[in-house]
């Protein structure tokens, strides 16, 4: 399904209805506001529960292929190559789960990160990793700013820090064009 | 299946049939020669592809079933608490695949990390994800010496480049212990 949900839909205790891009029975992608590169995106389980081990094998089995699904849109959009097409081959994909609260999980709520790289990006090296555990891959602070959660670890650069998170609009304009392309996914 | 493979089995070029501890019909778990904390292993389809999005839904789906149980070994072993048998609850787990070149993977077959987690290690903060990209996190160059991988991203530190690798007979009596401890996960 790739049209807007008509019930909410929450990630812990934040409702991010408009912010999700495409779900399944069992499961929903959803954008970030302040994503560590374009197209970081998150695929979470409906059931709000904290750990990986919490999930049936059915709601494993979902969120995977549909962490795969969103892969080939995200290639697509985010790896294009001189303006044609991206295709997987063209770039990465950094795949994270902070499964509990000392790996810097900060939403008791299971969440897969999928974060595209390119040859650009990679550049970066391991500051992809720096920025997830630090203020940008706070899910709970950085994504809405209410019940702010701290992440356990060290302490977050400040260049991170002062990044502006994006506003609603922004991020249903482009949960909005991801719905779509959803749709173009073989 | 718990005993030992009676049958090679290869993690991209390399033969690490001795350092698996546990294999379902499609995938395997394998202990580490660099480990970047105690109990980080991998969790590997049979199947040498290189991406993610190149296994079927069955693949996916016993990838992370096997994630999971492996998960539950771990926090027995790894999670202890004042001497007693570790609990889920009592740690938390990196998950982290990297799914192509520009992400770090050094070896061109899917492998799936698990990094034990406890209050302890919690401390290191973003030092894990510094050093899964660095030269531990290098399970090619560093699990076996042959055909050496180098990782594209930031130059690996200098301690953790002079961190000794393993003797194939730690890893072996590493796998076998692992081997028994599986075989008790309900």
């Amino acid at each position: 399904m790739t049209t807007k949900s008509s019930k909410l839909i929450h990630f812990g205790p934040y409702e991010v209805t408009d912010q999700v891009f495409y779900n399944t029975p069992l499961c929903y992608a959803l954008v970030n506001i302040k994503p560590i590169l374009p197209g970081h995106v998150l695929v979470i389980p409906y059931r709000a529960v904290r750990r990986l081990t919490d999930l049936t094998t059915e709601e494993v089995s979902d969120l995977f292929t549909t962490v795969q699904r969103v892969q080939k849109m995200l290639a697509k959009n985010y790896f294009k190559n001189d303006g044609a097409e991206g295709k997987l081959e063209d770039g990465s994909f950094n795949i994270a789960i902070q499964d509990g609260p000392e790996s810097g999980q900060t939403v008791a709520h299971v969440h897969c990160h999928i974060i595209p790289r390119t040859k650009d990006s990679s550049d970066e090296g391991d500051g992809i990793y720096d920025r997830l555990q630090g203020e940008e891959g706070n899910v709970g602070g950085g994504l809405w700013d209410l019940k702010r959660p701290t992440p356990i670890g060290k302490f977050p650069k400040i260049e991170d820090a002062d990044r502006k998170p994006r506003s609603a609009d922004d991020m249903n304009k482009e949960a909005a064009f991801l719905r779509e392309q959803m749709e173009l996914v073989e």
